[in-house]
């Protein structure tokens, strides 16, 4: 498995294309052996590529993590839609979960590397902290839109940013189960929740 | 950091210790790099004794591994007790979340380990599949059983099933939450759904 040279050809295209494999298989191995247990060397044989050739696109461990995060950000459905307000975004969330069902790697490892970012000195740890915050902000801000539309009844800030909490609980420990035990219904399930959580927050406290 | 022999003032007692110095370097070690992260040299060095030794008490990663989670399930509060029926274990997992914010270790060696057993070929994937199975399996039967007593409203089997894994998501995804920010106030968030959830299960649907 030597490297193989950009050919005079198309050589960004190739370099683009070379990019691509290794990223996905180091996706791949941080999901099955965690970000500390992967190997460069394996990486670059799952990539059908030496490891010299994947040094020249990668100098570190830690630069491959950052373009697989990247990449998986970019994988996952973008939640909120331009323009939109309220509740919409919510009741898109059983979306979701039917394309982690679907893209079962994927979810394996959001959930592995953020088992892995609970701990101080892990390099996703910024990125996974800094994602979940901003999906709570998002969420919390689209419910109190939600109240003060009148869509749900009246919430403090306060008890929006537990509802939310909640409802990402449910999603995250849902998957969990899920992975664990694929006899889970974690479609049904979270569709369920979700249905009966909107009904509670119209009919208010 | 040479191996110790036992004394012949105490072989047993000592055998014991160590053996026990080695399983608490290699639960930190897990928690901190993973099962796959984690060397036999670096937690035997972080144990005080020699790779050497450390393979006389456990000759795999496997058997260490192993250990830490006989470890880890005598550490964490029981939580059924003899006798007990209906809600009481409910109403006293807002003592295990006070337990877990004392025990951050504990918990984050958990969360890590689960993260990596959601991958099928993860040794402690059986442990940890086995004791989510007998969890809910616990929690669905005290729940029904709190039913029949007229505790709470009348249940299908198949409803106290879904509460149950509603409530455990919610536990898990809560600790996740504060493991990744500790601003996150957990035991109240959980104190507080603990107690609407045991109101809606009384008031019925």
């Amino acid at each position: 498995m030597s490297g193989v040279q950009p050919t005079t050809r198309g050589p960004y295209r190739t370099g683009i294309k070379r990019r691509q494999q290794i990223v996905a298989a180091a996706a791949e191995a941080f999901a099955a052996r965690g970000y500390d247990g992967a190997s460069l060397r394996q990486i670059a044989a799952d990539a059908g590529i030496s490891a010299a050739a994947l040094l020249r696109h990668f100098e570190r461990k830690e630069d491959l993590l950052a373009a697989v995060l990247e990449w998986w950000a970019g994988q996952t459905t973008a939640l909120t839609e331009e323009g939109e307000t309220g509740l919409a975004v919510f009741e898109r969330l059983g979306e979701v979960m039917r394309y982690h069902t679907r893209n079962r790697g994927l979810l394996e490892l959001f959930v592995r590397l953020t088992g892995e970012a609970t701990h101080d000195d892990h390099p996703a740890r910024a990125f996974i902290q800094n994602r979940y915050a901003d999906l709570v902000a998002t969420l919390v801000a689209r419910l109190v839109t939600a109240a003060d539309a009148g869509e749900v009844a009246p919430v403090t800030r306060s008890q929006a940013e537990a509802e939310v909490r909640y409802l990402c609980a449910v999603m995250d420990g849902l998957e969990i189960q899920w992975l664990l035990d694929p006899g889970v219904d974690l479609v049904g399930l979270f569709d369920q929740h979700l249905a009966a959580t909107l009904d509670r927050w119209k009919a208010g406290p």
